[in-house]
């Protein structure tokens, strides 16, 4: 096979960066026979060229940018620095340069997507970033290309590791949140710091991109309604398994009536569902679209090894697509209708709600009043005034209630009916359920 | 967007094909919104022109292939006849007279697949297939695209619907699989003649075209060790719900010491197992690679929607690769390595075993001998005279033994030995029992 020398630079050295690293040398053969490649890591821009980093000694570091935005032999930069900046200022020097850029970068392609793609066009340069959302999972591609055919009705993601990790042990052994969390962290599936996770920021920003690319719109993380997971009881995951349900941090994207739906919050789904099987620190993405009906997409969502596996599949399409003029076909921003992304009032769902109420008489006949006021109709209850695995004290009773569908804005007004009921001592907790 | 006109020509008019030419009609803006392609549907060969096709009527039919291969203005043919001649030969006409192919068509891909990349070497035309496997699923391009950077180790998939469909029946209701097929053909989820789907030679070409890209060799469907369904009985099924198991007609490649495992047999699976989930008619593959680990693709494996999902999913990717002059890189047949593919004999697995036996004293000594004869150790027993849901007759008692991992020759071996024993009545059923 012909033989092609391709240059490329690498921004940062950490875990990924060192994925890449180790994955590009122990496959190399593997690479060059596919694709007859032979790619060679030309620069490394890191913080401190000084510190040691035992077995990647012969990287030919650098802290200077501009050693590799000025170097013309060098045709791809791979972004791993995580972050916005300098992140993405580097990112559009380089594709306004003409280099294609490989990032990981969620934060710069969920806020800046759109710039990047413009800086691209000034340099005819392409941008590839798979592993920006679901770590090793083929699913931006697939979505991009493989389903271009279709009008997507859908996209619904477990894209947070972390909180599925923590979900799944409160489930699994019932344990409290708190609990959960310091587990995660000791096995570092969580940061010190969770809150980027466990609010469900990080999988905000893979929905923007989700949903950018499935709707065709601009959907930026500041659009997405985003809950997070810190309210969960092993008391409402018993609940939920009563009614044969599993709870899960879902990132949901929806079209309805040429408006966008993005939501970010932890929701009941079915067991018999697909994502209710992706348990532990897995990803995946569910997806819907008109004709190919449901489709999944399954893996490590995080880790050196799968994102570098992303990473380099992406950089191998990059080095592929630079052996002939131009940028590949395709290569384009999807965003090319304006729909307006809705605001959480708007949305139509089922909820779950959890109420202590004092044990008298005539507050079941209140509670119902304040549904009734507002039309919205109750599916199934559940009353015990100890609930699941909890001793009866005789004094104050649990109410579960679940919903049919129904406007959210509705739900939120019953919510302040309730409250407003002295019986009802606390709305405990409100959790929608997923179809 | 600058506009490409792109004139292609269909082969063959049943399902799919009608499917596809809706496909286009429908989504024709959101097409050429996103591609900047206006698809015409120039020629469709068919073999009765003169049948009626209510809806279709201003399809310009032919049935003379050559008005399409000799016609220089149709730069991509999509094939969608089935069977092997002559949409064999048309594609390898087509394919050196330059044109894009598209096609659906396992049986010609899985042991013609080589010929037609030499045949699109010689056009410098490119070939296309995603929908030979999977229907809707998009996997081959993930899988020679995204995953180009890994080594795959297994790649282990349902990949057949109307297996799935039967199996998932016996496993929920208990049905006998009889009673199954007979649902399945009255579903129209089964052919009259269920041969090709029930003994897995479907889904044995469709291993064949997976384990090929997976492993990067040329397997043939003739090189599938291929078993099908119709001696798996609901006791068997019982059985396995005891060991935590489901059973699924598993398509199962594996590289094990740069020899290649290739085999289509059922197969209980822990019920944890993400493929466990995948219930009636829907096919996912999973795949496990380094450095990505795990993955899993699911969703509709056939019918015309999905099917017409991938093959238009094929189409823009040709139509956009048409624009530039020369065939895309990486098109390109990936059995670079000459891997041998295991006999059957050879595979480590764990077996089910069921026997049926004499209520006698010593029985089991005898049983157990059989195996220790052969060094084949068992894991787990389940003694019953009567077996789950059965009554106690007195008279013969029923085995059901699990191995450890072994060598599929010695498991014979044991088979042969056990058959031997006059108190052992039959053997009357072996399942592997996959990790």
């Amino acid at each position: 096979m012909e033989q092609h020398k391709m240059r490329i630079a690498l921004l940062g050295m950490g875990t990924v960066g060192t994925g890449v690293v180790k994955l590009l040398r122990e496959h190399y053969e593997i690479i060059n026979m596919k694709t007859g490649l032979n790619v060679e890591v030309a620069k490394v821009l890191v913080r401190d060229a000084s510190r040691s980093r035992p077995g990647l000694e012969d990287l030919p570091l650098t802290e200077e940018v501009n050693e590799i935005l000025e170097d013309p032999s060098i045709q791809i930069v791979v972004e791993l620095m995580g972050g916005i900046e300098p992140a993405r200022s580097y990112m559009v020097a380089a594709l306004r340069a003409g280099k294609t850029v490989v990032t990981a970068n969620k934060d710069v392609v969920s806020e800046f997507g759109k710039d990047l793609y413009d800086a691209g066009d000034v340099g005819d340069a392409e941008l590839y970033f798979e592993a920006s959302v679901g770590g090793g999972i083929p699913v931006l591609r697939p979505l991009k290309e493989s389903l271009s055919a279709n009008k997507m009705q859908k996209v619904m993601g477990i894209v947070n590791g972390t909180t599925n990790y923590i979900l799944t042990q409160m489930s699994q052994f019932g344990r409290p949140y708190e609990e959960a969390l310091r587990e995660a962290q000791a096995l570092g599936y969580a940061e010190p710091d969770p809150t980027n996770d466990v609010q469900g920021f990080d999988a905000g920003r893979k929905l923007a991109i989700l949903a950018s690319i499935a709707f065709m719109s601009r959907v930026k993380p500041g659009m997405v309604y985003t809950e997070g997971i810190t309210r969960i009881t092993p008391r409402d995951i018993e609940y939920g398994k009563r009614f044969g349900w599993s709870v899960k941090l879902l990132a949901i994207g929806k079209e309805v009536d040429g408006q966008i739906e993005a939501r970010v919050h932890p929701a009941f789904i079915a067991s018999e569902h697909p994502l209710a099987a992706v348990a532990g620190s897995l990803n995946a993405i569910f997806a819907v679209g008109d004709p190919v009906g449901e489709t999944m997409f399954y893996g490590r969502g995080a880790g050196a090894g799968p994102t570098a596996s992303s990473v380099v599949g992406d950089l191998i399409a990059a080095a592929l697509s630079k052996r002939t003029p131009g940028r590949r076909a395709g290569d384009a921003c999807t965003c090319l209708f304006h729909k307006q992304v809705m605001d959480i009032g708007q949305v139509v769902s089922r909820y779950y709600l959890r109420l202590s109420c004092a044990d008298q008489s005539g507050v079941l006949a209140r509670i119902a009043e304040a549904f009734g006021a507002e039309d919205v109709s109750i599916a199934n209850m559940v009353q015990g005034s100890g609930g699941p695995d909890r001793e009866d004290t005789g004094e104050d009773a649990e109410l579960v209630l679940v919903t049919h569908s129904v406007l959210e804005a509705k739900l939120q007004a019953v919510v302040r009916r309730l409250q407003s009921i002295p019986e009802v001592l606390a709305v405990e907790n409100v959790i929608r359920v997923e179809a």
